[in-house]
C-alpha cells in the first residue's frame, strides 16, 4: 500500500496523512490515531522521499565537527553517536557530519543553513558565552546543546549532566574520609563541563574551610598520556595530594600508571575518583583496583538529544527547555581513609 | 566575485567554470588551469549550493552505520572519522551517517540510493562475500570499501592494510625467539580483517612445522574485559601459551591485567604483541611494559578513503583499484626469548 492508496481509503489528503504520520501539531489527535491505526493494519511504511516532499523536511540532523591536525576527536564521541543512532534508526533520521576547521565553525554553520541540508543541529562541547549558540539562535535553525553555556543572556534548549554536583559529592566524600590535600586533573577548562567540575570541587573544599590552590589543579587533553604526566607532576611536588579526582577513565589509566611507577599504591597512598561516561570497551570495575566513579551514560544522552530534536521538529517541544541529569557516585575500592 | 562574474570575465559558461573548478574530466587541462588561476587571483570561492546545482552533486559521502542495543560502535571508528574529516574539510564534503539495524543494512542502502542523498558511500568491516558490496555494485552508487572481501567474483575499489603479512611477521619473530606455544586473541572472525590475521599467524607457524590448535585461539569483541577473559582462559589452560598476539590495544590492557593477576610477568613469562591503530588517547609505548605492535594509522586510512572517493566522483579514478598498505612491526620491551 502506498501513500495515495492509504489516503484514498481514509478519505484524507496525502498531505494530511503524511503530517499525521510525522506527528505534526496541526493534525488533530483523533485523526493522528486513525491514520496510525490504518497504516499499521495495512503495513504502510512511509517512503522517505515522499515524506520529505510532503513535509518539507530533509530528515537530517546536523553536527558541525571540528577536525584538523591539532584536533583529536574523543572516543566519547563514538558513544554519543551510538546513542544518537539508537534513536535515529527507528525514525529514519540521518546524521550529517560537516567537518570544519576548529577556528572557523561559524562559516560552516552558515553554509549548512544556506544549503537547507539539515532540519536541526546539535552543538557539543560548549564554552561560556558560546558563539555558536548565539549564531544558531540568530539564524533560526532548530538546535539543542549537549552540555551548557553561561552568560548568553537568553534561554536555549539543552541537555546536560550535573557535573558540578557530581564532582562536589565526590570531593565531599574524600573530605569525609579525612583527605585535606585533594587534587583535580581536569579536561579542557575553556569548556563548561570542566569549569563546572572545578566549581563543584571548590565548593566542597570551601565548606570544609579548604582551598584548591593552582598547584593542585591540572588541565589537559583526556588521554592516558596526559593523565600520567599530570599525576607525575602532582605526586612529585611538595605536599603531594592524598586524593585525586579526574575527568575521564583514559586519564585514570595514566594516573594509575604514575602512582605505580612512583612505588605508591591505590588507595593506600592515593585515593582516586574518575568520571565514567560508561564505555563498553573500558570499565572502571575492571581496573586492577576497581575505580570509584562519577557516572553518567553518554550513550543515553545521545539517545535523548536525538529524541528531543525530533520532538522539536514535530512542533511538540517549543520552549527552550533545559534538562539536567543527576550523576551517580559509585563507590569502589579505589578510595580509603587518609593516613593519619 | 560570484560565479557569473568570473564566467563573464573568462568568456566561459558558468557550467564550464564550475566543472573546471571541480576537476571534471570533460574540461581540458588548459581551461582548468586558466579558471583556477583566475579564481585564485580574484578570491572567488564557489558557493556550494550553486556548485551542486551546476554539477548535480550533493557534496555528501554516505556511511550506513549499524546501531542497536547489541552493537557497540568501536573507538576505532572515531579515528577513522577524524581522518575522513581531515580530507573532507578542505573539500566542502559532508558525511551522512545513516543509522541502521545491524541485520537490515540492505534496506538502508536502497533508501539512500533512492533518495539520491549522497554521491558515494564507503563500506567498513567487510566480511567474506559481503552482500553490501554486491548490492552497491548492482545499484551503481560509487563506493569504496575500507578493508577487503573475498569470493565476490568481481573487482571493486578498496583500501586495506596487509593484516596477513603484519600478523605473519609478528608470529615469525616470536618463533625466532624460541616460542612454540603461540596464541591468538582475535576480533570478530566473521570479518575479513580477523580472518587475514589468523591466516598470517597460521602461515608463520606452518613454516616452522607448528599448528595453531583451537585451544590457542580466541575471538571476541575488542574490549578490555574480553581481552582479560580470553587471556585468563588461555593462561589457566593446559600447556598455556608463552606468547600472545592480539588484535587491539584495548584487548591488550585486559591481557596485561590477566597476566598480572595470575602472578606472571610480561615478557618474562608471556610475550605480548598487539595491533595498534595509532590512537591519540592510548599509546603502546606507555604501557607499564611498552608493547610490541603491528602498526597502521587508521586516521590516515580515513583520509585516503575520502580522497579516493573524491577522485572517483571527479571521474579521475575509474578502475576498481585495490590498494593495500604495509603494516609496521614495531618492537618494544613486551617480547623476549622463550624460557628454555
Amino acid at each position: 500500500m502506498n501513500l495515495k492508496q492509504l489516503s484514498n481509503m481514509l478519505a484524507l489528503s496525502q498531505t494530511t496523512v503524511s503530517r499525521a504520520l510525522n506527528g505534526y501539531p496541526e493534525v488533530s489527535e483523533e485523526t493522528r490515531r486513525r491514520v496510525a491505526d490504518a497504516a499499521k493494519r495495512h503495513g504502510y511504511r512511509p517512503n522517505p522521499s515522499a515524506r520529505r516532499l510532503a513535509t518539507g523536511k530533509a530528515g537530517m540532523i546536523g553536527y558541525v565537527m571540528p577536525t584538523g591536525a591539532s584536533v583529536d576527536i574523543d572516543p566519547h564521541f563514538v558513544e554519543f553517536l551510538s546513542g544518537l543512532g539508537d534513536y535515529a534508526r527507528g525514525h529514519e533520521l540521518d546524521l550529517v557530519l560537516s567537518p570544519t576547521a576548529a577556528d572557523d565553525e561559524e562559516t560552516t554553520y552558515r553554509r549548512i543553513v544556506a544549503n537547507k541540508q539539515v532540519d536541526a543541529v546539535y552543538v557539543s562541547s560548549p564554552r561560556p558565552a558560546d558563539r555558536r549558540i548565539a549564531l544558531l539562535n540568530q539564524l533560526g535553525l532548530p538546535f539543542i546543546v549537549h552540555g551548557r553555556s553561561e552568560g548568553l543572556g537568553f534561554d536555549y534548549p539543552h541537555l546536560d549532566i550535573d557535573n558540578e554536583a557530581g564532582f562536589h559529592d565526590a570531593a565531599r566524600l574524600l573530605l569525609q574520609l579525612g583527605h585535606t590535600r585533594v587534587a583535580l586533573i581536569n579536561g579542557d577548562t575553556s569548556q563548561t563541563f570542566a569549569i563546572f567540575r572545578e566549581r563543584g570541587v571548590r565548593r566542597a573544599l570551601a565548606a570544609s574551610g579548604l582551598a584548591l590552590p593552582p598547584a593542585r589543579i591540572r588541565s589537559a587533553a583526556m588521554t592516558e598520556e596526559e593523565g600520567f604526566r599530570a599525576a607525575m607532576s602532582l605526586l612529585r611536588g611538595n605536599e603531594p595530594p592524598t586524593a585525586i579526582l579526574c575527568s575521564s577513565l583514559m586519564m585514570a589509566l595514566g594516573i594509575v600508571r604514575a602512582i605505580r611507577d612512583l612505588g605508591l599504591a591505590v588507595p593506600a597512598d592515593v585515593s582516586l575518583v574518575a568520571h565514567d561516561d560508561v564505555f563498553p570497551w573500558l570499565k572502571p570495575e575492571n581496573f586492577s583496583v576497581p575505580l570509584t566513579t562519577t557516572r553518567s551514560s553518554i550513550r543515553a544522552a545521545g539517545q535523548r538529544v536525538a529524541e528531543r530534536l525530533a520532538t522539536r521538529l514535530s512542533g511538540q517541544e517549543t520552549e527552550p527547555l533545559g534538562e539536567i541529569w543527576p550523576v551517580d557516585l559509585v563507590v569502589r575500592a579505589s578510595i580509603a581513609a587518609a593516613k593519619t
